[in-house]
Protein backbone atom coordinates (compact mmCIF):
# COMPACT_ATOMS: atom_id res chain seq x y z
CA UNK A 1 0.00 0.00 0.00
CA UNK A 2 0.83 3.23 -0.64
CA UNK A 3 -1.65 6.04 0.68
CA UNK A 4 -0.86 9.21 1.64
CA UNK A 5 -2.18 7.73 5.40
CA UNK A 6 0.05 4.63 5.49
CA UNK A 7 3.29 7.11 4.56
CA UNK A 8 2.52 9.42 6.94
CA UNK A 9 2.32 6.22 9.80
CA UNK A 10 6.02 5.40 8.47
CA UNK A 11 7.44 8.61 8.47
CA UNK A 12 5.87 9.27 11.93
CA UNK A 13 7.53 5.86 13.30
CA UNK A 14 10.65 6.88 11.69
CA UNK A 15 10.96 10.59 13.55
CA UNK A 16 10.55 8.23 16.71
CA UNK A 17 12.79 5.67 16.19
CA UNK A 18 15.32 8.38 15.46
CA UNK A 19 14.54 10.33 18.87
CA UNK A 20 15.47 6.79 20.42
CA UNK A 21 11.82 6.59 21.48
CA UNK A 22 10.91 3.59 23.16
CA UNK A 23 7.42 2.60 23.42
CA UNK A 24 7.47 1.48 26.94
CA UNK A 25 10.18 3.25 29.24
CA UNK A 26 7.86 3.13 32.01
CA UNK A 27 8.83 -0.53 32.39
CA UNK A 28 11.90 -0.01 34.64
CA UNK A 29 12.47 -1.85 37.74
CA UNK A 30 14.92 -2.36 40.73
CA UNK A 31 17.42 -4.55 40.95
CA UNK A 32 19.70 -5.84 43.55
CA UNK A 33 22.88 -7.48 44.61
CA UNK A 34 25.11 -7.84 47.15
CA UNK A 35 28.97 -7.98 47.14
CA UNK A 36 30.89 -9.82 50.09
CA UNK A 37 34.45 -9.21 51.02
CA UNK A 38 36.78 -9.70 53.26
CA UNK A 39 37.79 -6.80 56.47
CA UNK A 40 35.81 -3.95 56.61
CA UNK A 41 35.21 -2.38 53.32
CA UNK A 42 33.15 -3.72 50.06
CA UNK A 43 32.24 -1.95 46.71
CA UNK A 44 29.38 -1.97 44.26
CA UNK A 45 30.12 -2.56 41.16
CA UNK A 46 30.04 0.90 38.43
CA UNK A 47 26.37 2.10 38.12
CA UNK A 48 25.16 0.91 41.16
CA UNK A 49 24.29 2.33 44.64
CA UNK A 50 24.69 1.11 47.84
CA UNK A 51 21.15 1.07 50.00
CA UNK A 52 22.58 -0.98 52.73
CA UNK A 53 25.74 -2.57 54.85
CA UNK A 54 25.85 -5.72 56.65
CA UNK A 55 29.10 -6.79 58.55
CA UNK A 56 30.85 -9.63 60.49
CA UNK A 57 30.51 -10.44 64.28
CA UNK A 58 27.04 -9.38 64.31
CA UNK A 59 28.14 -5.89 63.63
CA UNK A 60 25.25 -3.30 63.07
CA UNK A 61 26.92 0.04 63.01
CA UNK A 62 28.19 0.95 59.43
CA UNK A 63 28.51 3.69 57.00
CA UNK A 64 28.59 4.91 53.42
CA UNK A 65 31.83 6.26 51.62
CA UNK A 66 31.64 8.20 48.03
CA UNK A 67 27.88 6.44 47.45
CA UNK A 68 29.74 3.30 46.87
CA UNK A 69 31.15 1.65 49.53
CA UNK A 70 30.19 0.08 52.92
CA UNK A 71 32.48 0.68 55.61
CA UNK A 72 32.10 -1.33 58.81
CA UNK A 73 32.82 0.25 62.25
CA UNK A 74 33.02 -2.11 64.99
CA UNK A 75 36.68 -2.90 66.88
CA UNK A 76 36.20 -6.63 65.35
CA UNK A 77 34.85 -7.03 61.86
CA UNK A 78 36.12 -10.36 59.28
CA UNK A 79 33.32 -9.25 56.52
CA UNK A 80 31.92 -6.65 54.96
CA UNK A 81 28.70 -7.13 52.16
CA UNK A 82 27.30 -3.77 50.26
CA UNK A 83 24.19 -4.43 49.38
CA UNK A 84 23.69 -2.66 46.07
CA UNK A 85 20.99 -1.40 43.50
CA UNK A 86 20.24 0.05 40.43
CA UNK A 87 17.11 0.45 37.50
CA UNK A 88 17.68 -1.96 34.49
CA UNK B 1 -11.33 22.32 10.09
CA UNK B 2 -9.68 20.01 7.95
CA UNK B 3 -6.34 21.55 6.83
CA UNK B 4 -3.52 18.84 6.18
CA UNK B 5 -2.06 20.41 9.11
CA UNK B 6 -4.99 19.33 11.43
CA UNK B 7 -4.89 16.23 9.60
CA UNK B 8 -1.25 15.67 10.25
CA UNK B 9 -1.76 16.92 13.98
CA UNK B 10 -4.77 14.32 14.65
CA UNK B 11 -2.80 11.51 12.94
CA UNK B 12 0.84 12.05 14.81
CA UNK B 13 -1.56 11.92 18.35
CA UNK B 14 -2.89 8.56 16.93
CA UNK B 15 0.02 6.99 16.35
CA UNK B 16 1.86 7.85 19.68
CA UNK B 17 -1.20 6.46 21.31
CA UNK B 18 -1.15 3.21 19.39
CA UNK B 19 2.56 3.51 21.04
CA UNK B 20 0.97 3.86 24.38
CA UNK B 21 2.93 6.85 24.34
CA UNK B 22 2.49 8.66 27.77
CA UNK B 23 3.78 12.57 27.79
CA UNK B 24 5.40 11.85 30.98
CA UNK B 25 6.62 8.82 31.94
CA UNK B 26 9.60 10.42 34.04
CA UNK B 27 6.87 10.63 37.45
CA UNK B 28 8.40 7.43 38.63
CA UNK B 29 9.38 7.13 41.96
CA UNK B 30 11.20 4.45 44.85
CA UNK B 31 8.35 2.99 47.36
CA UNK B 32 9.41 1.24 50.38
CA UNK B 33 7.85 -0.89 52.88
CA UNK B 34 9.15 -3.08 55.94
CA UNK B 35 8.14 -6.83 56.37
CA UNK B 36 9.01 -8.39 59.77
CA UNK B 37 8.77 -12.36 60.42
CA UNK B 38 9.77 -14.24 63.29
CA UNK B 39 12.94 -16.60 63.19
CA UNK B 40 16.04 -15.42 60.78
CA UNK B 41 14.38 -15.30 57.95
CA UNK B 42 12.01 -12.70 55.70
CA UNK B 43 10.86 -11.98 52.24
CA UNK B 44 9.54 -9.09 50.01
CA UNK B 45 6.60 -9.17 48.28
CA UNK B 46 6.69 -10.16 44.63
CA UNK B 47 7.41 -7.41 42.28
CA UNK B 48 9.98 -5.41 45.36
CA UNK B 49 13.60 -6.05 46.08
CA UNK B 50 15.36 -6.46 49.23
CA UNK B 51 16.99 -3.09 49.97
CA UNK B 52 18.75 -3.72 53.64
CA UNK B 53 17.66 -6.21 56.88
CA UNK B 54 17.62 -5.96 59.88
CA UNK B 55 17.76 -8.92 62.82
CA UNK B 56 17.12 -9.19 66.70
CA UNK B 57 19.23 -9.00 69.07
CA UNK B 58 20.64 -6.22 67.32
CA UNK B 59 22.73 -8.70 64.98
CA UNK B 60 23.71 -6.69 62.23
CA UNK B 61 24.88 -9.72 60.04
CA UNK B 62 22.79 -10.95 57.55
CA UNK B 63 22.77 -12.07 53.42
CA UNK B 64 20.02 -11.61 50.86
CA UNK B 65 19.03 -14.73 49.31
CA UNK B 66 17.17 -15.05 45.75
CA UNK B 67 16.64 -11.16 45.88
CA UNK B 68 13.50 -11.29 48.09
CA UNK B 69 14.86 -12.87 51.27
CA UNK B 70 16.78 -11.06 54.23
CA UNK B 71 18.58 -14.05 56.64
CA UNK B 72 19.85 -13.11 59.79
CA UNK B 73 23.38 -14.85 60.94
CA UNK B 74 23.49 -14.25 64.51
CA UNK B 75 22.91 -17.78 66.63
CA UNK B 76 20.32 -16.45 68.10
CA UNK B 77 18.00 -14.06 66.53
CA UNK B 78 13.86 -13.82 67.42
CA UNK B 79 12.74 -11.58 64.31
CA UNK B 80 14.19 -10.95 60.69
CA UNK B 81 12.90 -7.65 59.14
CA UNK B 82 13.20 -7.57 55.18
CA UNK B 83 13.10 -3.88 53.94
CA UNK B 84 12.00 -3.78 50.37
CA UNK B 85 11.38 -1.17 47.52
CA UNK B 86 10.34 -0.63 43.95
CA UNK B 87 9.29 1.62 41.41
CA UNK B 88 5.93 2.94 41.64
CA UNK C 1 14.56 22.71 1.58
CA UNK C 2 10.51 22.52 1.91
CA UNK C 3 9.70 18.85 0.93
CA UNK C 4 7.12 17.33 1.81
CA UNK C 5 9.63 14.96 3.63
CA UNK C 6 11.36 17.98 5.58
CA UNK C 7 7.86 19.78 6.49
CA UNK C 8 6.44 16.77 8.41
CA UNK C 9 9.78 15.95 9.79
CA UNK C 10 9.37 19.53 11.28
CA UNK C 11 5.99 18.66 12.11
CA UNK C 12 6.19 15.59 13.90
CA UNK C 13 8.83 17.07 16.00
CA UNK C 14 6.40 19.79 16.80
CA UNK C 15 3.68 17.53 18.12
CA UNK C 16 6.18 15.58 20.00
CA UNK C 17 7.70 18.98 21.84
CA UNK C 18 3.81 20.10 22.92
CA UNK C 19 3.57 16.71 24.40
CA UNK C 20 6.63 17.85 26.24
CA UNK C 21 8.14 14.63 25.01
CA UNK C 22 11.49 13.69 26.03
CA UNK C 23 13.82 11.67 24.02
CA UNK C 24 15.86 9.95 26.79
CA UNK C 25 13.24 9.61 29.51
CA UNK C 26 15.10 6.13 30.00
CA UNK C 27 18.48 8.03 32.11
CA UNK C 28 16.78 7.72 35.62
CA UNK C 29 19.27 6.88 38.14
CA UNK C 30 18.64 5.30 41.62
CA UNK C 31 20.77 8.21 44.06
CA UNK C 32 21.61 7.61 47.71
CA UNK C 33 22.70 9.53 50.75
CA UNK C 34 23.12 9.25 54.17
CA UNK C 35 21.63 11.32 57.28
CA UNK C 36 23.09 10.50 60.93
CA UNK C 37 21.84 11.92 64.04
CA UNK C 38 22.40 11.88 67.31
CA UNK C 39 19.79 9.24 69.95
CA UNK C 40 17.80 7.00 68.37
CA UNK C 41 15.95 8.24 65.64
CA UNK C 42 17.06 9.77 62.25
CA UNK C 43 15.00 10.85 58.87
CA UNK C 44 15.77 11.15 55.38
CA UNK C 45 15.04 14.51 53.46
CA UNK C 46 11.87 15.22 51.81
CA UNK C 47 11.25 13.44 48.72
CA UNK C 48 13.58 10.61 49.98
CA UNK C 49 12.70 7.08 50.94
CA UNK C 50 14.87 5.01 53.68
CA UNK C 51 16.63 1.88 52.03
CA UNK C 52 18.29 0.80 55.38
CA UNK C 53 19.74 2.08 58.51
CA UNK C 54 22.60 1.70 60.65
CA UNK C 55 23.22 2.19 64.58
CA UNK C 56 25.98 2.83 67.43
CA UNK C 57 26.67 0.54 69.56
CA UNK C 58 27.13 -2.01 66.81
CA UNK C 59 23.54 -2.47 66.90
CA UNK C 60 21.45 -4.06 63.85
CA UNK C 61 17.90 -3.85 65.67
CA UNK C 62 16.25 -1.26 63.54
CA UNK C 63 12.52 -0.42 62.37
CA UNK C 64 11.80 2.09 59.70
CA UNK C 65 8.74 4.35 60.76
CA UNK C 66 6.55 6.09 58.20
CA UNK C 67 8.47 5.45 55.77
CA UNK C 68 11.15 8.37 56.24
CA UNK C 69 12.92 7.75 59.75
CA UNK C 70 15.21 5.11 61.28
CA UNK C 71 14.40 3.94 64.30
CA UNK C 72 17.42 1.99 66.29
CA UNK C 73 15.88 -0.64 68.98
CA UNK C 74 18.91 -1.47 71.05
CA UNK C 75 19.03 -0.37 75.00
CA UNK C 76 21.97 1.60 74.01
CA UNK C 77 22.20 4.02 71.00
CA UNK C 78 24.38 6.82 70.75
CA UNK C 79 23.92 7.71 66.79
CA UNK C 80 21.44 6.32 64.35
CA UNK C 81 21.77 7.19 60.55
CA UNK C 82 19.41 6.14 57.90
CA UNK C 83 20.57 5.36 54.67
CA UNK C 84 18.10 7.05 52.05
CA UNK C 85 17.54 6.84 47.89
CA UNK C 86 15.57 8.45 45.23
CA UNK C 87 15.17 8.63 41.23
CA UNK C 88 17.28 11.09 39.63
Amino acid sequence: QCSLDSVMDRKIKDVLNSLEYSPSPISKKLSCASVKSQGRLSSCPAGMAVTGCACGYGCGSWDVQLETTCHCQCSVVDWTTTHCCHLT
